[in-house]
Formats: structure tokens, C-alpha cells, sequence
């Protein structure tokens, strides 16, 4: 089964937004079973749409389009598809009634195009929109003997997700119900690369077939995938299982966790509370990165003494009582600033663990460092403090922040694992 | 001229990476006059990919391929594109000579598809890689008596990007050279609606020939973008202010300031500059966003004294002295602390103005408040303090932090101007 997505919106075309919908969908069917072939970007444009959709009828079976389904004429998708399949559109009249209420709640006249939010495909099925107007639509599909489903959700990202979960998952998995169950489990490995992983699993990859296996790279980590099927949800996990023991065993040191989205600060989070450390964090070049990736996760509370951030050396003197001759001597990007950040972070927070970030994270030299230059200290209560020194040549400052971030957060891994 | 950008990666099908190079190349081709009409993602595979150059190849005269040129056996974008173009690839030695040079710095030995990185279409052009290994290409081909330039270039966004800047487009200008200067001017709006935009430019819209209009929604915020072409690029920019000056005296007090990137980060930062103001922040439930966001930007040092990060209730006792009885009486989610937070910060820190954020994020409520009621609170040295509240209703975390963080600023926007 070929599974292709659509978006539709000329902003798309235009780069001023950046198409996250696409990958989001595609991992979705993805840990469905179902495997993405293409995806398309088309503007709000009739001719060139009817062409997306022609290329894509010819070639797959599920059809997923995002946008274009909004308030205003330049929104035309579920029009150009209808007219495309030689279909009609109807009223939802739920969906039309939460437009009328929100526009009467709001004091605000109804135009005709508002209702155009609430169309869906004659004998389809619509797709109510909670946290949005427009409602979604789908139906089966058929021309020159070819059957497709198509799906048609809205374009921006909370209200597409939200539809998706909610709405037409289920649909699509009552149509494209498999006997089988398909289970997917990620394994998480930080500081090896891709090819590292590659080379140590090349026997498992040659000889995959249940589960399958699926390798991805980030910034200093990379994910391993599995999936599998089986007779039951229980079974297929248990195969993921078996292999996901021999790959850990393989690779153990490097081992972060388990989950989709689990990173490093999910890892060190997960180790502190285990341990029952507490941390807090003196930030410069960094300016908030690592406390603000470790609060985007839930329940760091727990762990999260607080947090400082000292961009200038006056900060450092008065917020961290940074003795300025440290700074006068050694410069401010040292490792005796990261230390001394580092080790009066703990003592201000009372904390049992204390990063602290100094570093050049450019694009413009400091006092004779160059750009990617960092160093990161780690202070412990009652133990002696430890530092390490990076030198990221050639990247941007965007780069420089986010591997200064990782390495911190390593510190704290390597320490307590 | 039409353009069309391919991207090639299974990764991106599979959901994991998201397309960001489709979005840059837009934007890119877009400010050099250069409309993209069609966007194609497909994976490393030989197929797929000659039925997307087919597709490509009959409907574009410029044709961008993105990734796939590495050294992995998966890698097979220059291949194919020879293959359905039927021409030859031969060995950029500058290339070849970078990575054996690379290999040897490192001990390393070399295989066959280390070599594949250095070539490039014979009787084309080849982009030296100067941030890393595999060079890109360029060629003009003809088939069917249709002709099409194509570009090959890598896929990691860093390389992307500076083999565009460097040789992509000034290859493109080279052939697609015009008479006209073709100059853009971006024009930024913060707190107002783009469907408000829109009816108060309604006529220039409607009427538009040199400049073009095109409107962009961010988060808060509106870009209006003006492209005109004129015999010389002085006239060009000359014939965008006028209408700059004409839109911006329609919508005065919203108005940010210019610049593609310019968020309500840089204004603000402009705005302190302006007026020799220096400020701090402390956080709690934006976790290090709104330090984050601020010194993402250069420049930031002049104005920006220190921050903290308080997530616990501990920590706001303990780092910014607040009054545990005002926590307890009037809870951790309200004004009172917001204010204390703020004004506080401003004494440790000795800043001309603070701000104090406290709220509740999400998922879960906090002590009987919602997740998105939002208190922020901005301390002046020698003024009243200002507090504000927010109730952002049926939003994500993410989203909850970022509309928290534009508020903030604005708040000193709206002080300030």
C-alpha cells in the first residue's frame, strides 16, 4: 500500500513557512504500518493542484492532503479534489453550527466563505474540527477502476495533528485493517555515529525482515527503530524486545533510553530522579538553551533547582559572584570561569549538581577565542568538579549552542550512569 | 520561469527529518525573482526518483535537487540524474584532493564511495563543498527540445546553504541574468490579524503591479513583502518605500520594523538600545524562552543585564527572594507573584526594567488555575509596575510558552515607543 501527501499552500512555495505537516504524517503512518512514497507542495493554485492530484491518483493508494481548506477563496482543495473525482460537496451541519456560535460569540458577521469551512464530500465522511472551523473529509475514491482513499485535513499544525489522532487514524485503520499487529520500538544511542551504529548492527540489518530495522541520525545521536508484526500487540512487542537486547548488548556504554522523542535531556532527567540529585544551571553563551530544553519536559520540576543567566561579565560578578580577577586573568573563556560559574551555581541554588557554560558561540571572535570554543564545568557537592573544553570549528552559532547544550548535559550522564 | 525543488532522502518520508531545505531554497529563489511552483520529496530510490525528473523535466526550467550525494551506496542522486539525462559524471579533483586530504588527517582509509562525493556532470559546472565533502553540480540539459538547468546540491542544511549563497546563485544569475534589479523590502506589524492587514491594504492590494504584495502570518505578527523591479537596484529600493511609507502610515502603532527576519525580539532590542535601557528577565513558566529567544540575537549584550530561571516554587524563594507568605496566600499563579518576581529581579540585577513570568504551561493545571492563564508583570526603576493577564485557551505547551514570551516583549514595546 503507497501512501502520498499533498500540501497545498502557496506560503509553502514561497518558504516563509516550513512544511512541518508532511514529516509529522509521515511518521504517523509510518508507526501505522503505512509507508509514505512522495509527497507534493502545491500552491493555492486550481491547475496545478488538479495536476498534483492526477500524478498522485495514478500512483497511490492513500491520499493525504493538508490545507487549503480555511476561510478565504485562495482556500480551494476540497473544491479542485470534488471536481477532480467528479464529486459534490455537502454541509456538516455540526461543523456549521460551531462556525455560526463562534461568530455570534465573537460579535462578528458570517461571510459566505466562512461556511465554505464547513463543506465535505457527498457520501463521505467529515471529519469535525474541535480545536479549529474547518472541518476534515474523506471518502473513497474511484476513476479508470483505480481505488483511493482520500483524506483531506487542515493545514495548520495543531488542528492537523489533532484531526489526525483523533480522526482519521481510526478511519484509516478500519479500511486498511491489517490481521496482523504492527508494534514499533525506538532505541536511543548518544555520542556514536550512524556509521558506527551501522557497522556494529551490519549482520542484524543484512538479515532484517521481522522486525525491520531503521536507523536515524541527530546532533550526537542516532535512533534505532524497530518493527515488527505479529498475531498479537503483546507478541509483536515481545519481538521488538528479543532484538532490541541484543542491539543494547552490542553497544551498551552508549545506550541512552527507549521512545520516540526521548533525547538527552529526557535521559539526564530520568538519571537525576533515579538518583535523586538535584541540578541547576549557570548559562552564558548558551543564554537559556539548556534550561529552557530541560523545562520543555514535563516533570523536571522535581530535579530543577534553578537557573542563571549570566550573557555578560557583569552578570557573572553580580549574579554568580564571579570573583572579576578570574575573569581579568584567565579571560571569560575559560575553564576557570566555566568552573568557578559552575561551582557558585550550586552553592547560590543548593543544588547537588551544577553546570555552568562559557564559550564564543559567534559569529564574531571574543578577546582572541575563536567561534565554537567552549567550556563546560560540572560541580558536585563534596566532590571535586570536572571541566571539559570544546572546539566546534566551522559551524554556526546556532550549531554551537546546541552541541555546547548536549556535551553539558552529557557531563551529567557520563557522571551518574 | 518556473522552478521546481526536489528533495531526495527517505529519511524525509519516513518523518524524522523535517524538509527545511525546500522552505530555504524557496525563500532564496523567491528574493531573486524566482518563482518555485512545485516542491517533490522522494526517497533513495532509483525509480521514484526518474518518475519525479520526469515529472520535473516536462513542467520546470529550473530544477534543484537536494540531497542524496554523500558517500553511502544509498546516495544516488548524481546517478540518476545522469542516467535520465543521459550524460556522463566525471571527478572534480579539487574535491578529490579535500577528501583525501580529509581521510588521511583523520587515519582513516578510503572506499570507492568515499570518491563518488567528487563527481559532478561532465561538460557542467561543479560547486566545490567548502564545509564538507561532496561537491555539487550543475548543468544545462536538453531533452525533447526542452531545455532545463539543473542543480545539484547537498543535502545537511549547513552545506546547502552556503554552496546556494556561494555558487548556486551566482550560477542562476549568470543565466537567468535580467535587465532589471528585482529588490525586496519586508515590512513587520506585531498584535494584528492578517485578515486586519489585508482590509487595510485591501486597494494597494487589489491595484498591485511594481512592487508585488505578499502577506505572511507568524504567531503575533504579520510580514508584508515587497518585491520591485526597476533598471537599477537603487530605484528598485526607492520604489518599495514609497509604498513602505503609504502601508505603514495606514497601520502606524502596529508596526515593528523592517527586515525578513525581524521578530518582536529585535525590536525590543532595538527599542532598549534606542533608549539606554538595560533589562532583565526571570522565568518560570517560559523556562529560559524568553532569555533564549533574546540572546539568540547579536547585539543582545548592550541591554541585556542577567536572568533567572526560577521553575520551583524554592527557587523563586530562594534566587529571587520572594516572600514565601505571597506564594501561599495569593498562589504561585498570580499577579502578586508575577509582580514580586519582576521588581525583584530588577533590584538583584540593578536593570533599568524586569520582566517576571509566572503561569501555567500544561499539560496538567496547577493548583486549581488552567493550563494557559498567564501572569507577566514589568518592573521600571522609579515607576509603577505594569502587570498583564493572558488566558490562552486550548493551546499546546509550546504554544502557550511562545504567545507568553511575544507578550512579555511587547510589554516593553508598549512602554517604550
Amino acid at each position: 500500500m503507497k501512501a502520498e501527501i499533498i500540501s497545498i499552500g502557496t506560503e509553502l512555495l514561497m518558504g516563509y513557512t516550513v512544511n512541518t505537516n508532511s514529516s509529522v504524517l509521515s511518521q504517523k503512518l509510518l508507526d501505522m504500518g503505512i509507508g509514505v512514497y512522495f509527497q507534493q507542495t502545491v500552491g493555492d493554485n486550481e491547475n496545478r493542484l488538479l495536476e498534483a492530484i492526477e500524478i498522485a491518483a495514478n500512483r497511490s493508494d492513500l491520499i493525504i492532503f493538508t490545507g487549503g481548506i480555511g476561510p478565504t477563496r485562495d482556500d480551494i482543495t476540497k473544491f479542485v479534489i470534488a471536481k477532480y473525482f467528479q464529486t459534490e460537496l455537502v454541509e456538516d451541519s455540526d461543523q456549521w453550527n460551531k462556525i455560526q456560535t463562534y461568530f455570534s460569540s465573537q460579535d462578528r458577521k458570517l461571510s459566505e466563505t466562512d461556511f465554505f469551512q464547513s463543506l465535505t464530500f457527498k457520501n463521505g465522511t467529515s471529519f469535525f474540527n474541535e480545536v479549529g472551523l474547518a472541518c476534515g473529509s474523506a471518502i473513497y475514491m474511484t476513476k479508470d477502476k483505480h481505488n483511493q482513499v482520500i483524506i483531506v485535513l487542515p493545514g495548520p499544525p495543531f488542528e492537523m495533528n489533532h484531526m489526525f489522532d483523533h480522526y482519521a487514524k481510526p478511519y484509516i485503520q478500519s479500511i486498511f485493517q491489517k490481521e496482523d499487529a504492527i508494534e514499533s520500538s525506538y532505541l536511543n544511542f548518544y555520542g556514536i555515529g550512524e556509521a558506527q551504529v551501522a557497522k556494529e548492527l551490519d549482520d542484524l540489518i543484512i538479515q532484517q525482515t521481522n522486525p525491520t530495522i531503521a536507523l536515524y541520525a541527530k546532533p550526537k545521536q542516532v535512533t534505532v527503530r524497530l518493527t515488527a508484526n505479529a498475531k498479537t500487540k503483546h507478541e509483536a512487542q515481545q519481538i521488538n524486545q528479543n532484538l532490541a537486547n541484543d542491539i543494547i548488548n552490542r553497544i551498551p556504554s552508549a545506550f541512552l533510553g527507549y521512545g520516540q522523542d526521548y533525547l538527552i535531556e529526557h535521559h539526564v532527567i530520568d538519571l537525576l530522579i533515579e538518583n535523586n540529585k538535584s541540578l541547576s544551571i549557570a548559562e552564558s553563551l548558551t543564554g537559556g538553551l539548556v534550561l529552557e530544553s530541560l523545562t520543555n519536559i514535563e516533570g523536571v520540576s522535581k530535579i530543577l533547582k534553578g537557573g542563571f543567566v549570566t550573557y555578560s561579565n557583569q552578570a557573572k560578578i553580580e549574579l554568580l559572584n564571579i570573583d572579576p580577577q578570574i575573569i581579568e586573568e584567565k579571560s571569560v573563556v575559560s575553564s576557570q570561569v566555566a568552573i568557578a560559574m559552575a561551582e557558585n551555581c550550586l552553592e547560590i541554588c543548593h543544588s547537588d549538581l551544577a553546570l555552568g557554560f562559557t564559550g564564543v558561540a559567534g559569529p564574531d571572535e571574543l578577546e582572541g577565542h575563536p567561534v565554537g570554543q567552549v567550556f563546560i564545568a560540572l560541580a558536585k557537592k563534596n566532590e571535586a568538579t570536572t571541566v571539559i573544553e570544546l572546539n566546534i570549528s566551522d559551524k554556526p552559532r546556532s550549531i554551537v549552542r546546541l552541541q555546547s547544550k548536549n556535551e553539558g548535559l552529557n557531563l551529567i550522564r557520563e557522571y551518574l550512569k
